[in-house]
């Protein structure tokens, strides 16, 4: 009779052991790796490789798990543009452009080369320089801000090389896309860069200012609870859908969200969105994990590929992004670069797009989610080396209560 | 070309339109039932009636809005938990199982009544009766804690009686079943019944003392970020994982490991629980407004039917409960008989299963829907009436900085 019970919610049990089992693990392995001396971020990826398809099976990718996902790494950077100003971040421009722009030119390269001297098609080799180009920042974002080093010069300039690649990065798979189908419509190409230079450019420039103008008029009239932070999520919710109508990555409109709100919104907001950041992130990165393909390692050929890619991923960013903020020093330039060498769940969407175009083949899609997940889990570590001697010298950044 | 972006993540737009208009209505329309001086939980029940496919059909009921209704009320009901001592809660023992069993004995026989008068068949009828026993305390919980009387012993009567209330609804529940299966199982019943009732009091009895003894211990050997809050949740999901297994919803489960939580862990974890809250209870009440049929109002016979069973439903609880309570004064009775008026997301339950048996026809799985949402859609303003002296004169019990 137990049993009748439970058919009364088969989809609750489903349900509750999914959230229990991709929470739960990242959890623990995110406190193992801690005990280790290294970032619980590299738990909770291989958490997401263990439970998934490739080894233990336990959880497989469904579309409430990406959704999830999807919101995680949203909520990853709205709390990260929380902390930070867009005046500060402005001022780094120069930098920034320079450091996005040979992190984009010098790892695209690169790919296209490595493939094309191992006997790969045109198109094959491009699209894998092209899934080379795109860093997902939410990974640093989150070691810098697990350090409390968000403030930091390099970070500023992190995450504004960031958005410059993601728009560089959108740029360059549009081209290589519109390749594999064969017509390269360069009227279209401008109109869309236009529009997602303008939007990043408006909301960067305007966001603040108008939410500091419009924030404390609507506070004084609002009655229902937590209402400021019912806005902070709509705002949230409302910037990441225009981001990817204006071409940006949504993540980047959720950055941008963040970031205007950073200078007006109160600081009980803060505290609420760290609560649901918590909650979200986990699903992000174990999501990650779980699209790791572990094929690469049956053929001893492709693994040397796979091998050869993720390292030239990581030096690529690390050197490109390097000298371009050579002017900063060595440690900074260095930790500049290695910042951007996550490539996540960007790498990945580029990599499937090859998939679905017929562009690249299976072979060749394992290895590009390889260099995806495997530059994922080596940006910590390298941080956490490249960071070391500031690591306790300064406070976290965020204090709720 | 900024079409063939699109392209390239359909689903987020997808998503991003969800979360926007999903929970975008429910704060809309709860900050304008506030200036109304209703409570804006109804506000967000109406929001779902009105983008749900009864009305404008901006959005769909689908598997990633129902499991975030679903996780909503458990972070409702956890959060609530977190606010009340077991001891507390187990003083109003024997009250609170007058309170439930009336609460269930009277809408049971007078919902099975109405129907049976009307010409139903004993087995559709009995169903309508089953559907009007279970309350979803949620919505009452939401209420009194917006109002900041989660301490006052009314609440602590109420949340007592509806645990109570739970395993009785689902003994019943088990009941009608087996009868519309045509076979009932007494030894089976038994051993269900025992297993609920088992993990309900040693849960409550035991959660407490266990928590404080090992939560202090553990600890000082976390080193991951915000640790007690991550495993906080990871005991919200096997409490609630574990509730459904031995038989009780899953709301009770998260509602038991907040209260096992309450007395050791750090504010903090009160805040940040707040904020995951805050993200995700709007979706549990945009999910039941979106249930709504509105079919019961294209047949004058069938509206008449819903009207009575809903206005049965009402007062069977208000006047059953009351009588419970009758040893704490009117004022405090009435308080209680209303707070078990919503049958929420439980009702609706029954009505499902009802109809997934073959047992109740469309139109009565129509007005037991009605009813469900409809009771759940007038509790607040009744206990905004019912509580009116008391709104002012505490403070809100949640203090996130």
């Amino acid at each position: 009779m137990a049993l009748a019970f439970l058919a009364v919610s088969p989809e609750a049990v489903q349900l509750l052991t999914m959230m229990l089992v991709v929470f739960g693990s990242a959890k623990l392995l995110a406190e193992v790796m801690e005990r280790f001396g290294q970032p619980g971020i590299v738990g909770a990826l291989l958490a997401g490789i263990i439970i998934g398809p490739s080894a233990l099976n336990l959880v497989q990718p469904n579309d409430f798990l990406h959704a999830l996902s999807e919101l995680g790494v949203m909520f990853l950077l709205f709390r990260v543009g929380l902390e930070v100003k867009a005046s500060e971040l402005m001022k780094t421009g120069r930098v920034a452009l320079l450091v996005a722009t040979l992190g984009v030119v010098v790892p695209l390269l690169v790919g296209w080369g490595i493939l094309a001297s191992t006997g790969h098609t045109a198109i094959e080799s491009i699209f894998m320089g092209a899934a080379m180009v795109a860093t997902s920042v939410g990974i640093t974002a989150q070691v810098l801000a697990d350090k409390g080093l968000l403030q930091h010069r390099t970070a500023q300039i992190i995450l504004a090389a960031a958005v410059i690649d993601d728009v560089l990065g959108l740029l360059v798979l549009a081209v290589v896309s519109s390749m594999a189908d064969g017509a390269l419509d360069i009227a279209g190409l401008v109109t869309s860069s236009a529009i997602s230079i303008a939007f990043v450019v408006l909301v960067a420039k305007l966001g603040t200012p108008a939410v500091n103008r419009l924030l404390p008029k609507m506070r004084g009239g609002l009655r229902s609870q937590e209402a400021e932070f019912g806005l902070a999520l709509i705002f949230l919710f409302a910037m990441s859908l225009l981001a990817v109508y204006s071409g940006v990555a949504a993540i980047i409109g959720a950055f941008l969200a963040g970031m205007a709100l950073a200078e007006s919104v109160e600081r009980r907001v803060h505290s609420l969105a760290h609560g649901a950041t918590e909650l979200m992130v986990p699903f992000f990165l174990t999501g990650i994990g779980m699209q790791m393909k572990l094929d690469v390692f049956a053929d001893m050929k492709l693994l040397g590929l796979a091998v050869a890619v993720f390292v030239a991923a990581v030096l690529t960013k690390w050197l490109g992004c390097g000298v371009g903020a050579w002017s900063l020093g060595r440690a900074d330039a260095r930790r500049i670069g290695l910042g951007m060498v996550p490539r996540g769940e960007v790498g990945m969407v580029v990599a499937q797009i090859g998939m679905a175009k017929g562009a690249i083949s299976h072979e060749v899609y394992a290895v590009a989610v390889f260099m995806a997940v495997a530059t994922t889990m080596a940006a910590p570590p390298l941080l956490n080396w490249a960071y070391r001697g500031l690591k306790d010298s300064q406070a976290p950044v965020e204090t709720v209560q």
